[in-house]
């Protein structure tokens, strides 16, 4: 079932090492299929260089494998509570990718320092908060997700596709598992470069409002005018 | 038309992955035929291993499409702009590049530390002032241009071939796009050994101007005695 | 002799070039046959290019050669006192890898920042003491072996399978040569991270102890839920 | 003539673009021929990529070319001072490594922090002092020979086989062009993991000094154990 999905969450994860987003398989991408309600997912800790289409898992919204021989990976019930919550997210994708970690473990925020940022993310990327030790003790995954959903109370998570773990590492999404995984290169290279930038300048501040909505609206929304038709 | 020049700007493209100056499609080249008066840059948002010479755009002064199937860079009426005020100008590059980028965001020049940034930059490398709100929403990309143009007032862009936008990226230039994409790949290891330099010493003053003097003299002018005949 | 043991010495050792761990012959692997009681070593100051599993050197545990017809590690008196302390260790290795290194020579153990240290290291790596004018001068290689088992008093070594050499660089183990090596990549990663971390945000704290326990204990021991069964 | 080391020559600077040393044509390898007085040098500018044996320039010991159809590197007067001070050298590398260079642009010397420096650097990589107006407006190339040897003055060049030109970048040597090479590879090595180290503990002090002793001498001299017979 989902053949063609499970060809494109393939696809997807192959791109997390081809970006240098993952160090052996510390990276995982999921896609959810709107016909059925079900997800496709990498297999958990398997090598990306033996992977398989056939590998994919398929869960519910339950979290429960409707098909697959191999585990779905130890993140699945994050990806699940996130796509039942946000039903405009069509693929998600977690790594420990280097840049975007270290600012998970910092426990800061990523402001938005310039336009590479304002294209693909508007306003900062935010840092969910630290879960309690009874959250980590019970439904730890679930809840990774829960406090995902808080962080984005008040923005909207297709607008600023992306999000800091404390002590963890970056979730990324969008409409489709490989747009999930565009976004997670770009919040990689925005957290080299906010890194970086605080190193040359300690005292930065964020963009001007008015140049990151520039941005944003210049390449999403109605009045777009990046890229081809 | 212009077939050979749209062979060397889509070469001068390719050079920028090549030179790890881009991620996706972030950067653009344009090269200025002086005998017409027309431009010919890249498509916008095409990834750079489809793309082919006869994706090339061609562009007048007006900045409006000759030429060409696709739409032109959104970056085009800058480009537009630096060749209408800087006729010596013959090859443009806008990139996304890491470590300038983050100069970039960072609010400062890049000042020069040694002889790698003398034998290229004259001088620091000038960071444009910031867009006011009104420059941003109307005639952002041409805007751009201008506030390149003020960084210059009393400086020779020739031979301080690049300058940084503020929360922005760098944009280099030369004597052809080829010339172009090498002061980029120039500025960008300027900017990296900048930032290195500050961070091992953050009290480092700048490098003594007859030094500069003689390591840009030595490699530009009419007593240079680098390279071969 | 031990001729299966040398293959998966040599791909061990093999591994640290692939992984980005060694600068020209600056790293050795060793694996412990429990059997014979005998160690399998890279010879010194080979080249990764030219070894072959021939050239593997057996030594026993009073660090006497065996078979070979190569000098061994210039470090094999350190794998051997560690075999000998430490019976669950099968494969050790040794590198100057940059950030582990950075942050031996800088005198600090690597505090545990985030789940990506904890997936694989109960707590801060620790780093060993100094060495005494006298332990240097004589028997400087097994000393270095005593000074990591001092740092392992109060410490389960399977547990948190690295240590960093003060002024010098890290070893790590495992239950095989290549769990040694995958060890030492993660240790790496996370140094890398750790000083990233502390550059973002210079007062950032360890990770809280639950987070730590709920990460280390969802890979290892007997409800570990992560990978395939 | 000196057919055999022109190959030597190209292949020891064909190392650098393979070791990440240089980007473009930043870097020249010579060496020294004992018996017939002369130095084998890189031409001048001209791309790693295309370069042959047969570009190679002879040069004698007042710089003058004595066979070659191209010029030799500006750097010649450099080199050509040096073979004639310090008669051990035979082979010398000039090259803008990015950490080393980093160090020399930061007016600092790199401290010993650890073994991979001590295994090869005895003691600090020094820094030359700063050219005055009248030594770089005149001779400049040649009194960056008369600095180096000033920073000499006492200490072993053949100990410590590299230094830093001040707002410049770093020279290295050794007992051939090849192991110049080498020693350029271990000083940016070891100028990477100096700067990450001083990033990780700013209050780090040098490694201690009968440590340094250990590691240099088992690599060295007449009780050397380390590497093969």
């Amino acid at each position: 079932m989902l053949e063609a999905l499970k060809e494109e969450v393939l696809e997807a994860n192959l791109q997390l090492p081809k970006h240098g987003l993952v160090v052996f398989t510390w990276g995982n991408v999921s896609a959810y299929d709107e016909e059925t309600g079900l997800i496709v997912i990498k297999p958990s800790g398997v090598s990306y260089d033996e992977m398989t289409a056939d590998d994919m898992v398929v869960v519910n919204l339950k979290g429960e494998v409707v098909e697959g021989h191999l585990r779905p990976s130890s993140d699945t019930p994050t990806h699940v509570y996130l796509y039942s919550k946000f039903p405009e997210m069509k693929g998600i994708v977690h790594t420990h990718s280097t840049w975007a970690t270290s600012w998970a473990q910092s426990g800061l925020a990523i402001p938005c320092y310039g336009t590479t940022h304002a294209d693909y993310f508007y306003g900062e990327i935010p840092i969910a908060r630290t879960l309690t030790k009874e959250e980590v003790e019970s439904e730890y995954e679930k809840n990774t997700g829960v406090v995902i959903e808080e962080a984005f109370k008040d923005r909207d998570p297709m607008a600023t596709p992306g999000v800091l773990c404390r002590n963890h590492g970056p979730f990324a999404w969008g409409k489709s598992a490989a747009e999930a995984v565009h976004n997670a290169v770009v919040l990689e290279e925005c957290a080299k470069m906010a890194t970086l930038t605080r190193m040359i300048n300690p005292d930065v501040k964020s963009a001007p409002g008015y140049l990151m909505d520039k941005h944003y609206f210049r390449k999403h929304g109605k009045n777009a005018y990046y890229g081809q038709n």
